[in-house]
C-alpha cells in the first residue's frame, strides 16, 4: 500500500482523493472519522467513493471533545465564536492526522493525502500550510522516522473553490456522491455557509452541481 | 485553571504532577486515558493520584489503532519489533497531545504538563524532547495561536529514573499510588521491562519501594 486518503466525503478530500487515485492507483487505503459529526450523510459518501476509486474504506470512531457546532446540532453553525466559525472543531485535523500516522505505521505506508485547503476558509487555522508542515514534522519524530519518510499532501491546498472544482472535473470526481452541507437532509440546505461555497465555486467554475439538478 | 497534566497513573506522570502542583497548585486538571491497555490499574491510580493533588480527574476513552503489545494481551510486551520495544504504541503520545491541546482550548489553559522522558527508554521516540519542540508548534498551529501560547512542560524530560525517583521524593510523590507494572495483578510482576527499571531506579535512588513492601 502507497497512500492513505482522508475521505471525509466532502467535495474536497473527494477531488483529493482522484489525485491521489491518479498517483497511486488502487494502492490506497480509504480513511473516514465519525467524530460525532451532527449527520452521517457525509460517512456514507466516503464509503461510496472509496468503492467508486476501488480503495478498502476503513471507519475509524473516535470522540473529539469539543463543543463546536459542528458536533453539537443545538447550536448554529454559522456564528462566529471566539474569532474563529462556530464550524471549527479545535485540534480535530490534529488528531486526525495522529491517528491516520498511527495507520500509516500499522501499514507500513509512506504517504497521507487530504483535502485541506485555506483561501476560501482562512478561518480555520489547521487548514493552513504551516500547520501541514509542522504536523509532518511532529508526525515523523512521534514514528521514529528520518524526517520526510512519511509526507503530508495537500494537493488543494492553495487552490479555491473554483479551481478545486475545476480540478475535480479534470479528474473525473462523481460530484454526486460528495456532501457538502452542513445538514443532512435530502438536497443540501443551500444557506450553511459551506453550502455557499459550493454554489459559487459551482457557478464560476461553469459547471452545474449534479446534487442541485432536480 | 492553568495546566492539564497528561497523567497516566504511572510512576513518572505522578512526579510530572507533583512538579505541576508546585507550580500551578489547584489551578489543573488531570487527563487520563484508556486506550486498550492490558489492565486497568493504573486508570486507578491516577485517579487516586488526582484526587490526592485536589484536581478534577478526566478520563478519555480512545481506541487507537495499533498492534502494540501494550494493547494486546496475547502478545509480550518485552520483545523487539520492527527495532523497537514492542511496547511501543505508534504515534500514541501524539494523539494523547492532539486530545489534550483541544481539551485545552475548551478550558483555555496554556500548559500541558507530561511526564515524557528518554534516557532509560531510548527506544521510544515520542519521548524524546525533539518530538515535544515539534509537537508544540504543530498544536500551536492547528490551534491558531500564535507560536508558544500553549506550552508543553516534560520537567522530568532529562531525567534517568533514578533521578526522576529522588525528584520525586523531594515533592512527596505517594509512590504507593503508582502502577508501572506492564500486568494487572495484585503485585508488580517484577520481571517486564518497566519493573526493571523501577525497581533499578529505587535501588539506585536508596529509596524503599512502597509496592514491594509486604
Amino acid at each position: 500500500m502507497k497512500a492513505i486518503i482522508l475521505l471525509s466525503g466532502g467535495l474536497d478530500s473527494a477531488v483529493a482523493a482522484a489525485w491521489a487515485k491518479r498517483e497511486w492507483h488502487e494502492d490506497c487505503l480509504a480513511l473516514c472519522f465519525n467524530y460525532g459529526q451532527r449527520h452521517t450523510k457525509e460517512i456514507h459518501c466516503s464509503r461510496r467513493l472509496a468503492e467508486h476509486f476501488g480503495w478498502p474504506h476503513q471507519l475509524l470512531t473516535i470522540k473529539i471533545p469539543s463543543q463546536s457546532a459542528l458536533t453539537d446540532i443545538s447550536k448554529d453553525v454559522n456564528q462566529i465564536v471566539r474569532g474563529l466559525p462556530a464550524s471549527f472543531v479545535p485540534g480535530r485535523n490534529l488528531i486526525f492526522l495522529s491517528y491516520a500516522a498511527s495507520v500509516a505505521y500499522h501499514h507500513e505506508v509512506s504517504n497521507i493525502v487530504g483535502g485541506w485547503n485555506f483561501i476560501d476558509y482562512p478561518g480555520y487555522p489547521d487548514c493552513r500550510p504551516e500547520f501541514l508542515q509542522a504536523t509532518e514534522v511532529a508526525i515523523n519524530r512521534a514514528l521514529g522516522y528520518p524526517e520526510y519518510t512519511l509526507r503530508l499532501h495537500g494537493p488543494l491546498i492553495s487552490l479555491n473553490k473554483k479551481e478545486i472544482i475545476q480540478l475535480g472535473q479534470k479528474l473525473k470526481v462523481p460530484f454526486e456522491m460528495t456532501w457538502s452541507c452542513y445538514e443532512g437532509w435530502d438536497k443540501p440546505c443551500g444557506v450553511c455557509g459551506s453550502c455557499k461555497f459550493r454554489t459559487k465555486g459551482f457557478e464560476e467554475a461553469g459547471i452545474k452541481d449534479p446534487l442541485l439538478i432536480v
